[in-house]
């Protein structure tokens, strides 16, 4: 997409000034990301090193998980990631997924754990994420590794909020101070993205409002906001009136919308109204291309990292 | 303190209504949950079952630190728990305070442990917390407990936070939807209290804004919330330009300030300038009086709990 110049009310300064309109390019990013960690895994090999290996559980057959799960084994195999897929069926136990867990615990070679969400009904998601070791929690999902990231410690930060961290930090965007209201309040997105925006770090340092579906006057909220997090999963929920010259937008959402034209069948929505919002920010991501791709690169510097623990 | 009637604007409404401030009287309630816990381990003992023992380590001698530790022994004793005071001198290594809480750890007549803190210079506030076993961490400082309450689960929650949530609990105060603003980010109180407000709980469910330092327009913020915490720890900060009318306001500074007046030679001072904003509340929490008994109530709850996965 073009840049285009418009003028619009810098956050916290009152006179209007001159501000380009950028994309948040995710794949860009994702891609200098993985880059990067290829070449230290090949730096790794040449020093004789242990490679990362990251396993994944996939569970049941559902469209959207095996794209995921494609991406992420996908993203192994191009930085030079051993990876391992477990495919079982969506009538397994949770004593059977369990076991599973248990044996890439006790596996040496095995750096990161992932299962796959959502899960079918008859297994806790609760178990399988206390289940995982905390040393293995790529996804980190474990209380502990939770627990840690809200105390401002070393620790395996969720992959989505973790990848728009990424992403801001890459951009060079100054976000200190800033107030940012995140829109959904999710263990995966919301409530980690409110915690990591608010902590004392670089980027960081914002005054942070987590918003929810008891809240009263979202529309009022967000049109105040320097930052918005949208990560409610309703298309197109973030309208050009909820938004104000300038601001930052990041779209969290991605739903398949059914859509003929597409040779899939559907088409992926964000939560936010690209067409109309996009013009009025100073940064906003895409979907496609935005957060997803983040998420992925995420992940792989988490099996990276769980992997250095070891070498 | 009589109750006063005067005109304020309701939060979440827009016509003016009559409002009562009211004294969220931490003394009363502290009683209340204290007697309950009373009748409870009597009910243990005729049960035959296992006393609550709570074990306190003190350091050095902070006067701030004596108190705070002899409330805490003192509510044992009124309860009926059975309590164990370790005195280390200010110097004490690091190493042999981890030996002492190994100690407490593997001692099964033990049920919670508990640290003062501040801590001396030579000891890391972090290896202590997560050396004290997690079923024993009754301040829920351990980053597995601090990640169970970020996701909800049942877990120690941090005494001060789970106080204040008694305390709206036990005035069956209706905060959902409301927009709450905490203003500190503290792991002790700021940061667990923003999220308690804003998890899909009763009481809880508002809409929460943290600040700190970094923050901008703290005083706008503050005139717009319907319920301020302030937990900060500096004296008067917040001032009744700051508060709206029918607010809900915790206080939860407690710094000792000089005063030659006293026997003690200081007197006590919230983070709020009570005197000039009380008139203005729905509810406000004194200093003394307020949160700082609740906040041993809550640890006294905690220790039960803690007690209770034994019997």
């Amino acid at each position: 997409m073009a840049k285009k110049i418009f003028i619009a009310a810098a956050p916290m300064q009152a006179a209007p000034y001159l501000c380009a309109m950028q994309i948040l390019d995710g794949l860009l990013v994702s891609k200098a990301t993985k880059e990067d960690l290829k070449i230290k895994v090949a730096q790794l090999n040449i020093e004789g090193k242990k490679t990362p290996h990251l396993a994944a559980i996939l569970i049941g057959s559902n469209g959207a998980s095996e794209t995921y799960v494609g991406a992420k084994v996908k993203a192994c195999s191009e930085i030079g990631y051993k990876s391992t897929l477990i495919r079982m069926e969506a009538e397994v136990s949770e004593h059977k997924l369990l076991e599973v867990i248990e044996d890439l615990n006790a596996d040496l070679d095995i750096d990161g754990i992932l299962v796959q969400l959502p899960l079918p009904k008859q297994i806790s998601e609760e178990n399988v994420i206390n289940a995982i070791h905390p040393s293995k929690d790529v996804d980190g999902f474990h209380p502990v590794n939770v627990g840690k990231m809200v105390q401002g410690l070393d620790t395996f930060v969720p992959a989505t909020p973790y990848g728009i961290m990424l992403m801001l930090e890459h951009y060079k965007i100054n976000i200190k101070g800033m107030h940012a209201v995140v829109v959904g309040r999710s263990n995966i997105v919301g409530r980690p993205m409110s915690i990591l925006l608010s902590n004392n770090t670089t980027p960081g340092n914002c005054t942070v409002t987590i918003t929810h579906s008891h809240t009263h006057n979202i529309k009022k909220l967000c049109a105040s906001a320097d930052i918005i997090v949208a990560a409610l999963g309703k298309p197109n929920f973030i309208t050009a009136d909820m938004v104000k010259e300038g601001a930052i937008v990041i779209d969290v959402g991605i739903t398949r919308v059914a859509d003929s034209s597409k040779k899939s069948g559907f088409a992926l929505k964000g939560d936010v109204d690209f067409e109309a919002v996009a013009p009025k920010c100073s940064y906003i991501t895409p979907v496609p291309g935005g957060v997803g791709p983040m998420t992925i690169a995420a992940l792989m510097k988490n099996t990276f990292l769980a992997c250095q623990q070891k070498n």
